[in-house]
């Protein structure tokens, strides 16, 4: 038998076989955009990758070599589903730099903390099920939940976070109407996409409020140490060990391409969450959790670190200066205190997204708002990243991108619209 | 606020709020075993890892600090979610091997075969589907459709693989049932757990009879270039590209340490595939995927695996001819010409996970047979692995497993058991 190959792009002869939840797995905005935003002639503030030539690459070198040469046997064979117990031991202590005191039987680790995610999100949601988020919240969080065939319910936050009291009245609501929260999804610092960090006295706040409607708090933490003032927030993990599952990620702090991230969870549900594992990829590449055990417990990283910190230093207090100096009245936008991410917010009847065409054409790119929100909201936002271009490419990009604003706002003006140039601010539209 | 923090053993505080499909999340039996059978002084049959010490070490880990030092800031970067390029052209001419004409653009990268095992059926399977596959089949298969909650179905198989004409009448009984089969997964070359090859003539018919039902094929091929005698045996999608959904691995052929295998799907599944990769852990390590594309660009691999098939060979030869002389009358086994493993069918009454304990008190590891099947069959069955033990540690083993066996049989003997010590096929009992 010789089956007829179809052409590629041909009609899917499996298109009745798909599973439902396959429904819900659509490119998302973010993707589609990183093929056109990586030309070179394009500033791209789109993208959310760590800036890694930052790294020591001949001591990452040397220390892989090592690895090899010194423990191949183990490293190159299957590990178990949990994770190296060395990591797991190293993982808490680099937790502890954020007050978590955590045993490593309670650690897993995954493939970057997406997959910690995408394996909370396996073991907790059926269908129908209910996710309350920050609004906006991390974009892929919102696929991984639709793949589950899950809802995600948006809580309002200002800057200064998630409003505990709109999330106490969320739960409430959702409850009586019979389709209670079963997690809060929640990125409280430096969060992705605003940039913005749950308040130290929201903190113990949201905890309770979460607890007393019996609600699992999932707490996405990669850019905790990324902090560009001060020192690193006390993670909300710290204060209520039962009722939060931690994701932690070495993808900012150290290299995305090794993909070793996890999860610190409550003992019963770590249980479950290593099943899920062992079934979603039997074990994480030993090799890349010898990598990253060897390279925290031999190199300087908390030096590193320092220069890390510096470097998006630099890049953040240039785009809010060039945010400052270059945008038109009306625009608004987020101060980070760390991470990657810079919110702005367009005066009333701009749409992002069907600007971005003309920002890219202008020369740069942007993540339109829109992506961030399950429910259509985020239209006038947009979210900037300072992590991968130096800073006189990010100046170059937002006068860029002023000036394609600035020519939207008179092309809305001269048509007399209705739009109110003055946002009262940039997360309350 | 201060949570309790339970005892790690107490009481589950979260146990209302898994999903369902994490009642199908259990340790599989073979996960259990592995840590009884690491102890040194007991020869262990039990499990599949790959001898990676067979691997030339200074040259891999030459290669690595090479990849670091000149593509450094690309291979500790995100990838993209269907995998590099370049590896994936590689896997094209690996996959040539076994008569496959593929496109790299039909190709997904993945977290071993395990993960593309799972990614297929997260894009196929809703609770209650079903999934024709082999009796017996790979456990951690029966994980994942467990997990998925899917139903599996299994078909009986003799010594040249699946019967074309079970496996039509199983199609033609499941859609008369309303439950029609969505899938057939099949590892139709040096099978998990049985070490059977499925016969070449019967390789059209079992894709003819998938067709006509409109069963998609899931062909999972870790072992085909561990072939212990003559060439490679040409896939099953060498000749149905739009029928089958082909897993491959470098597991086995290179290590198991770097996790990094793949999917070759029609392309409308291919896309489904990379979306679900994407949400499963946005990319797969970009360090591994350049790794293993710069081992097999840069190494004389299939010399390499000509010293590995070497070994396997002189292996199972070894626990052929050590069964040979060992094992008492009614004890029957099959005879691997690739692969990793024998399957070994006792004399009626005995139990093999009943015995294990009593094997292992002796000091001989096995798998027992029910782990393989779905619906509790197995019993008298169990697998023998020799991949990792070197031959004179495989006839100690050997020995001591017979020893145990006919121990039980004495036993059952002098109890006046019904047993009937001859049984006909070491598959049809």
């Amino acid at each position: 038998m010789q089956s007829d190959e179809p052409s590629r792009r041909g009609a899917d002869p499996w298109l009745g076989h798909y599973a439902q939840r396959a429904a819900g797995m659509v490119p998302s905005e973010v993707r589609a955009l990183f093929a056109v935003a990586s030309h070179p002639e394009i500033v791209s503030l789109a993208g959310g990758m760590p800036n890694v030539s930052a790294l020591p690459m001949d001591a990452v070198a040397g220390l892989m070599a090592d690895l090899v040469m010194e423990r191949g046997p183990v490293a190159l064979q299957y590990g178990s589903a949990e994770g190296n117990p060395s990591l797991r031991e190293t993982i808490c202590t680099v937790m502890a730099q954020e007050g978590i005191d955590a045993h490593p039987d309670d650690v897993v680790v995954t493939v970057g903390s997406q997959q910690a995610l995408d394996l909370v999100a396996r073991v907790f949601l059926d269908p129908g099920d209910t996710v309350v988020t920050e609004g906006p919240t991390y974009v892929t969080a919102l696929g991984t939940f639709a793949a589950y065939q899950a809802r995600a319910v948006h809580v309002a936050m200002d800057e200064r976070g998630v409003l505990p009291e709109a999330l106490g009245e969320a739960f409430t609501r959702l409850a009586r109407d019979g389709r209670p929260a079963k997690l809060f999804y929640t990125v409280p610092t430096f969060q992705n996409p605003t940039g913005v960090t749950l308040a130290a006295e929201r903190r113990l706040r949201v905890l309770e409020v979460c607890r007393r409607a019996g609600v699992l708090v999932l707490e996405d933490n990669p850019y905790g140490l990324l902090h560009l003032e001060g020192e690193p927030m006390r993670a909300l993990r710290a204060d209520a060990p039962a009722d939060v599952v931690y994701l932690g990620s070495f993808s900012k702090t150290l290299a995305p391409g090794l993909r070793v991230g996890w999860a610190l969870a409550p003992s019963a549900v770590r249980d479950k969450l290593v099943l899920a594992a062992e079934s979603a990829m039997l074990s994480h590449s030993a090799f890349a959790q010898l990598a990253v055990d060897r390279y925290l417990r031999t190199q300087p990283w908390q030096e590193q670190l320092k220069v890390f910190r510096e470097m998006y230093r630099e890049r953040r207090d240039a785009m809010l200066e060039a945010l400052q100096k270059h945008m038109p009245a009306g625009v608004s936008w987020t101060r980070p205190d760390g991470g990657f991410f810079v919110w702005v917010a367009l005066p009333g009847g701009l749409d992002s997204k069907a600007m971005l065409p003309r920002a890219v054409q202008a020369g740069v790119a942007y993540v339109p708002g829109t992506g961030f929100y399950a429910d259509g909201e985020g239209r006038r936002a947009m979210r900037l990243s300072y992590c991968y271009p130096p800073p006189e490419r990010i100046w170059e990009g937002i006068h860029t991108l002023a000036d394609v604003i600035g020519t939207e706002l008179e092309l809305w003006e001269t048509l007399g619209t209705t739009a109110h140039p003055h946002s009262p601010s940039v997360l309350r539209q």
